[in-house]
């Protein structure tokens, strides 16, 4: 189960009962929040995602239409008796601006808030069943993308002709990341002749607030799913370079170029009302693009 | 004209439809707005607020659900181009807050931002038509309230009277605030024989969030319209003292001590989904109490 659940896609300011950004990114049973605009605690409510099941929060950048909501999140948790750890990884300033804020209402949160500064490209979190990590995007403060990837065996045991071949059930966990069997009696069983291609792998690439750059292709490169912001549509290309954001084009073409399965695409500008002509526009450059909407789950 | 307006009638947490504790008072052509929790700017909208009317903000104090909003709501109003003036009453270490959160966003207010740091009971704001001051309430935090009122002449001049008397309209603004008129011919007019009295000069308190403390219905003492908070029913005077905050009975006794015409509780703890007990509890000390209801204009 990778699947990515939208809470908030508009930019910059509240409009037409949309939301400024944030995401829920569920991988088995955890839940990942991914930014968290003013009011995102309210829209968990209204779609009733679990905040137990988040240990984990990401911010992309400190715009505050990424970033408002979380210290009352932070805090309501609090009040709600949470105990379990929470982990944060954002740019560092951030760090200092929820301490500032705790420390002048004289809070002491219930729980270990653990907060990991982003400082270079690489795996944030790694568990037994996934990962995530972060990449540099080009917005006009630090800003970074996330990857949830599923770490899944890429084989699948047959255990039938595992007995077959006299390979014990205590070694197929091995197979199933794909090593052959030595038997005692000297004989190599190979791998493919007693497992199959298990199903892939699922991944997720959220790209935040970015311009038009090849390198964000390169980073998200074959991921299943990718959301990419298009704040404008093609038309304002040279506003978009200008306040380092992108547009409907423009997030296609990097879905084209990463050659990912699908195109997501969000951080709508507030000065739009209709959003249809953002995916009608996407798709004549990729066809399998759908928009980001409110309160819907997209399975991966 | 003397108004408020409910934006957010809950405390601590969002809860059952009630946001946390925001409320504008409008007094002639201007807004003022009072506290700004998390989705403030949301709820204006909602309630078609004119943001361009707002040239003056009161915090009360620093806990989050009276202030979490006022970032989000001064950055919104930037992107939305405001150019005027705004002026921030606030305890101290709000300044740092915003300079911070403004600072990491390589954000540049197109608006000059005053910040006024409460200090010390007194008028903040003295206009032609109203003035508006602070008075200490006792929180677990320090903690601010606020009276709003307004400032006009209390005798409305009889204009044939005043001729018979041969006053002339140039002497009439002096009238209205109570003067005698002394002819050439050395005859003194007696205020009183050409003047009547004018409608009262009205003025609304909000007093924040306290414990039970008498000296709160002193500094409150005859206003018209008093906004007490009621965190908690009667039965849970015990938890309130601890937790700084008060209960219905509580809240009633003050505006009984004080003599205001009108009490309007809210601060509703998120413990409770039904608030008509707040309201008979209320009402059985101080008969004349509403329910601050969010989206209700209150005319005073």
């Amino acid at each position: 189960m990778l699947a990515v659940t939208i809470l908030g896609n508009n930019s910059a300011l509240p409009a037409f009962d949309r939301h400024p950004t944030s995401q829920v990114v569920t991988m088995d049973d955890q839940i990942f929040l991914v930014d968290c605009g003013e009011g995102t605690q309210t829209q968990m409510a209204r779609y009733k995602i679990r905040r137990s099941k988040i240990n984990h929060i990401f911010i992309s950048h400190l715009h505050g239409d990424h970033y408002f909501g979380l210290i009352g999140l932070l805090t309501s948790m609090g009040l709600l008796g949470r105990t379990q750890e929470m982990h944060v990884f954002a740019p560092a300033p951030l760090q200092d601006i929820i301490h500032l804020q705790l420390k002048v209402a004289d809070v002491h949160l219930p729980y270990a808030l653990h907060f990991h500064p982003l400082q270079q490209e690489g795996i944030l979190v790694r568990e037994s069943k996934f990962e995530v990590s972060c990449f540099p995007v080009f917005h006009r403060i630090e800003c970074w993308g996330f990857i949830f990837r599923e770490v899944r065996p890429f084989r699948r045991v047959n255990p039938e002709k595992a007995r077959q071949h006299e390979v014990p059930s205590s070694f197929f966990d091995r197979l199933k990341w794909g090593e052959d069997y030595l038997r005692k009696d000297g004989v190599l069983v190979s791998n493919q002749l007693v497992t199959e291609p298990a199903a892939k792998a699922r991944s997720y690439a959220y790209s935040a607030d970015t311009l038009f750059d090849e390198r964000v292709a390169a980073s998200v490169k074959g991921v299943d799913m990718l959301y990419h912001e298009t704040t404008y549509l093609k038309d304002l290309e040279q506003q978009a370079g200008k306040r380092f954001h992108s547009t409907t084009t423009q997030a296609a073409t990097i879905a084209r170029l990463a050659g990912v399965q699908r195109l997501l695409i969000g951080h709508f500008s507030s000065k739009y009302e209709k959003l249809s002509p953002f995916e009608t526009e996407a798709r004549e450059v990729f066809p399998n693009t759908e928009l980001a909407a409110e309160g819907v789950t997209y399975k991966i």
